[in-house]
C-alpha cells in the first residue's frame, strides 16, 4: 500500500536491528485518515471471506482494526493483553514476545465468539509472529474459524509471516519491510511477496 | 446523542452503584459505525474551536478519539497510561482513579505538543474527573491549550463533570446519565445539561 510505504519511508525510525518505531502516525500519534486507508484497504482483501469479526490486541491494533471492522459491517473485539493470568474462567494462553523480550498473557471474554465465527485478525505488527499465532489459537479454543490475518507493517526479514502462511493462513499485510537500516527501509513488492516468495 | 442512549438502555449493564459496563459495543468489543456516529457529533460539536489535536487516553478512549480527529482532520494523541513513572523525562502527572481505586501515571512524549496546539480531550467517560483534569493538565504543561472536553458517556451523578465546568472547561458529553440501578437507566436531556444545571 502506496501512503503507507510512503508514510513509513518518511516518518518511521529505526531503533535497531528488529524495532521500527512508528509513533508518529500508529502509536502514540495516530493518523486517522492512514487508519481509514488502512481499514478500507485491509477489508477489500478480505471482503469475500465470510467475515464475522474482526479481532485484534490492544492498543497498537486498535485503530486499524475499528476501521477494517466499519469498512465490513461486523464488529471489532479486543484481545487482552496482562502481564498477569485472569483470575476467571475466561479463555488465556501465554505467549512470548521476542520484539518485547518477555512473556504476557492473551484472553477473550468467554461468550464474545463461537463456532458459527469467522475471524479475521489484525495487527499493527507482525515480526515473530508469536502474538497473532496466540491469538489464532485464542480463537481455536473458542470453536471459531481465523480466515484471515491482515497486518499494517509486516517485517520479511523475520520469520512469523513464513510460519503462519506455512501453517496455512491467508496472511495479508499493507507494507512489507525487506530490509531496514538507520540510513535506509527497503521495501517488498506486493506482488512478490504474495506469489513467489511464501 | 439518541444513538448512544438506545445502546446503552439495550446493552449496559450496572454492575455497581457507580460502575457501568460497555462491554459489548465500547471496551472489548467496539461497534465501529456506532464509534464513528460518536465521532462525528463530537466533530460537529466542536467544530469552531479551530482543534489543531485531539488527545485521548488508553485504551477505551483511543476509538472515539480517532474518529472524532478523523472528522476534525487533526492527529490523534494518545496519553501513557502506567503504575509506574516513566525513566526518561517527558511530561507526566500521578493521577487518582475513584473508579478504579488506584493511582496511576498519565504521561505524553515531548514534542507532541507546543504553544500553538489547541487540544480538543475526547475520553470513553466522565466520572469523577481526575482522569481528564490530569489530561488537562498534561495539555497545560506542554503549553497547548484545552479548547474542548469530548465525552462519550458522562456519570451526572459524580461532581467530575460539574468541576470541569466550573473550572471553565466546555465539556459536551453525548451520553448523559442520570442515575442507574440494577433495573434502569434514566438520561439528562442535552438542553439541560448544558443551560440549566450546570
Amino acid at each position: 500500500m502506496e501512503q503507507l510505504e510512503e508514510k513509513i519511508a518518511k516518518e518511521a525510525e529505526v531503533i535497531s536491528d528488529d524495532i521500527l518505531q512508528v509513533d508518529t502516525f500508529l502509536h502514540r500519534q495516530i493518523d486517522p485518515s492512514l487508519m481509514d486507508a488502512m481499514g478500507k484497504a485491509l477489508a477489500k482483501r478480505f471482503a469475500d471471506h465470510g467475515i464475522t469479526k474482526v479481532v485484534t490486541v490492544a492498543t497498537g491494533g486498535i485503530a486499524p482494526a475499528v476501521f477494517t471492522a466499519m469498512y465490513l459491517n461486523v464488529r471489532c473485539l479486543i484481545v487482552d493483553k496482562s502481564d498477569v493470568m485472569p483470575l476467571d474462567d475466561r479463555c488465556s494462553i501465554t505467549v512470548t514476545s521476542k520484539t518485547q523480550q518477555k512473556d504476557f498473557v492473551l484472553s477473550i471474554e468467554n461468550g464474545y465468539l463461537n463456532e458459527e465465527d469467522r475471524v479475521l485478525i489484525v495487527d499493527d505488527f507482525l515480526a515473530n509472529g508469536n502474538t497473532v499465532a496466540g491469538v489464532a489459537e485464542l480463537c481455536h479454543m473458542a470453536k471459531a474459524s481465523v480466515e484471515g490475518i491482515g497486518i499494517c507493517i509486516e517485517k520479511c526479514f523475520q520469520d512469523g509471516g513464513k510460519k503462519l502462511r506455512e501453517a496455512g493462513y491467508d496472511v495479508q499485510s499493507l507494507a512489507l519491510i525487506r530490509t531496514m537500516s538507520e540510513t535506509a527501509i527497503s521495501f517488498r513488492m506486493q506482488k512478490e511477496a504474495f506469489t513467489d516468495v511464501f
